[in-house]
Parts: C-alpha cells; sequence; structure tokens
C-alpha cells in the first residue's frame, strides 16, 4: 500500500485515529464523488470554489472555461487544496455533544499545469465525460477546435494528502446509555431521480442506464 | 431585497447570469445544507475544511474542538471562504463541451470571533443540535462545564457574500439537436436511509421523525 508523505500541512490532528494517508483510501473517497471544492489563495486571502474533478494515476485534472479566474490561477501553479467530502450520515448521541456526522473526506495539495498538447487535452475531456455516464464518449459529438480552444485543462501532480473518515455508531458516555431518547445514525445516500428529457428533443433515445449506484466512475484507463 | 455589496472577491465573473447577491438566495442555500467547506490561509497556503455550520442573521456559525486547528484559526479573525454547494443534478448534452452540472453553492467571506458569554454559547449550541434534528435540543443530556470548556464557538459575521446557481435542460448547439443520442438530467438528491439504531441502545424509544425532505431546519430563532 503506497501512502503519501505526512507534513505538517496534510496531517491530521484532531481525532488522528480517524486519519489514512494511503493511496487506496483517499482516491477511493476522490473518485466517487462528483465535485471537489479547490482552495486558493489570491492577494492573501482564501477562495474555496466548487468544481468538478478527474483523476489520473497520482494527478488530479480540473477544466473549465480558459477565461474563468479559477482556471487560470491554478494553470499558473499557485499551490491548491483540493477537498472531496461525502457526507454519509447524521450520528445522533444521548449528549448534545457527542453528536456528530459520518463522513468520508479527502484533502489534497499541490500545483497546477495546463495541459495543451491535444491528444493528452482530448483523453482528459474523455475522462470527465466518462465520469459523469460511462459511454457518454462514444456517443455525443467530440469537441471541436474552437471548443477546445475555449477550454483549459489544468492537471494537478499530487504532493500531498490525506483522508479522514467517521463511521459507525455515536460514542456515548457510559452514563448516558439510559438516557431516554433514541440514539443511533441516520445514513444519508445521494440518489439519481427520474431522468428529465431535454424539452428541445427532437426523438426519443434510450436512457442512460441508472442501474449502478450514484458513484462515477473511477480511475479508468483512456482506451 | 437586501443584497451583498459586490467587490472584486465576491463577483462572479463567469455566466453572470447565473449569479446571484441576494440574502435570500444565498440563505437558502447556506441553510438547506448540513456542512460548508471552510478556506483559510496558512503560513501562505490554501486549506480548505469541510465541516457543519448555523446561521445567526447575518452571521455564520462554526462549532469544534477548543484543539482544533480549523477553530483556533477562525477564533484568531484571519480572512475566512464559506462555500456550500449542493449538486442538484447531471446535464447530459448532445456535445461533449455542453455537458454541465445543475447546482447551487454560495461563497461567503467573513473574519471570526469567539463567543464566549455562556448563554450566546448555549444558544448557538443549540442552534447546532436543531439543524440535525428539530427538537433534539430538547430530547437530550445538555452539556456540562467541561463539555463546553472544551467547545470553541466562532462567530463569522458574513462581509460578502454571491452564489451561483445553474437550473435547467442542457443549452446545446441548434445544430447538435439532431444528434442520436439522448439528451437531459439527470436530477440527484441526497435521501435519508432506514435509520440504525445504536448497538448500546437499553430500550426502545421513538424514532426521529424523517418525514420531511433532508434539509436541515433553516434560520430559525432560538426560544
Amino acid at each position: 500500500m503506497t501512502h503519501f508523505p505526512q507534513t505538517p500541512a496534510n496531517s491530521v490532528k484532531r481525532v488522528p485515529k480517524r486519519a489514512a494517508y494511503d493511496h487506496e483510501t483517499i482516491y477511493a473517497i476522490v473518485d466517487s464523488a462528483y465535485i471537489c471544492h479547490v482552495g486558493l489563495v489570491q492577494d492573501g486571502r482564501p477562495f474555496v470554489i466548487p468544481t468538478i474533478h478527474a483523476r489520473d494515476g497520482d494527478t488530479l485534472l480540473l477544466h473549465g472555461a480558459s477565461t474563468s479566474r479559477l482556471m487560470r490561477h491554478a494553470a499558473a501553479g499557485h499551490e491548491l487544496c483540493l477537498t472531496v467530502t461525502h457526507l454519509d450520515g447524521l450520528v445522533l448521541a444521548r449528549s448534545v455533544f457527542n453528536h456528530s456526522m459520518n463522513y468520508r473526506s479527502a484533502v489534497l495539495f499541490g500545483r497546477g499545469h495546463l495541459i495543451e498538447e491535444p491528444a493528452a487535452k482530448m483523453a482528459a475531456l474523455e475522462r470527465f465525460t466518462e465520469k459523469l455516464i460511462p459511454g457518454r464518449w462514444a456517443e455525443v459529438r467530440q469537441p471541436n477546435e474552437t471548443e477546445m480552444k475555449a477550454t483549459y485543462i489544468v492537471a494537478i501532480p499530487i504532493e500531498t494528502a490525506s483522508a479522514k473518515v467517521r463511521v459507525g455508531p455515536p460514542n456515548d458516555e457510559e452514563e448516558d446509555l439510559d438516557w431516554p431518547v433514541w440514539a443511533g445514525v441516520l445514513p444519508i445516500t445521494p440518489q439519481f431521480g427520474a431522468p428529465i428529457s431535454a424539452p428541445d428533443a427532437t426523438a426519443e433515445y434510450p436512457l442512460p442506464s441508472l442501474s449502478r449506484p450514484i458513484r462515477p466512475r473511477g480511475n479508468w484507463r483512456v482506451r
């Protein structure tokens, strides 16, 4: 199992037993999320912007309009922090103090650079499209030159990272166990609702398959 | 309708028609989320940490262990960026380029200070507990002195903020409308699963009511 180095930046200090530094745990969290929150520093101030991400081995990928502030900042090689969080449940304890949440979060650090080589750029776009719906790339119109020019792809080699995970029931104090209230976990899961067809559809086509859990496809290989 | 002032920090530059600066839109996004992502700058580097939040009028509240790095940094009055995001759906277009997501996000800026006055601190804790499950505060054991000491409550008056919202179907190019593929929106909604009772339960108690949508209670007033 490969681990990220522990540095002051990525070391989990609060409840360190919930921390993980291995690639497997961290990448499972990253790959099963559609979006991440990107943190950056501009003029000394923090900014946090949600965006879609993809992963290629030990590199995170972002994409967006070439005019976007986030993409320009990321492409310029400034330090970035990318955080992915799954909220898995509310943890209801007998005491106010022991209420909590079940979650899986990953915090990754790195600096980005622009991917400009056309084939690499196209492969990255395929990754993003396939992440939404596996098989989608082959079914839709490919990007043309104008669209490619309007899109930035930024690659961020992951310098270090950590995960923090809470699972399981509330941790109540022994002396609270008889408190007359229900205690336990209310699980939370994102679910797909019924697909809504585009109002400008000109014919009927088969719906994308939703027979899978709502979880984007992981670190697949570009064909 | 009250609006936050537009500054360079909070102005939405990409697709400004999706932006909103009014309290109503922004607070609806903030209040309907269990967690936010807090951005901060330490030693010039960005950090993004997920945490639970609550709101009291134009003030955001964070809480956590008094030993937590996030809480100490927030309490020290450094600039913070708090971002709340709801992913509402995948937007599947006929072209790769026009794929998108439906979302509601809010980005808020401010500086925190510690709430130390016992009654105000207790009222804030009530806010957090009631946000998880309305009615919970009255049913569970109240915080004792040791627990109060171990907890930091940080109040962050909101200096400025913005929201960005995408709703609706894909925006395909006219010439792509006959492309032979399904296009539309796959809505995503978080759902509660069946409650899991604590294994150390000593008696049976009524389950918390889940007859409501999964949406924390908004900006309610402390009794």
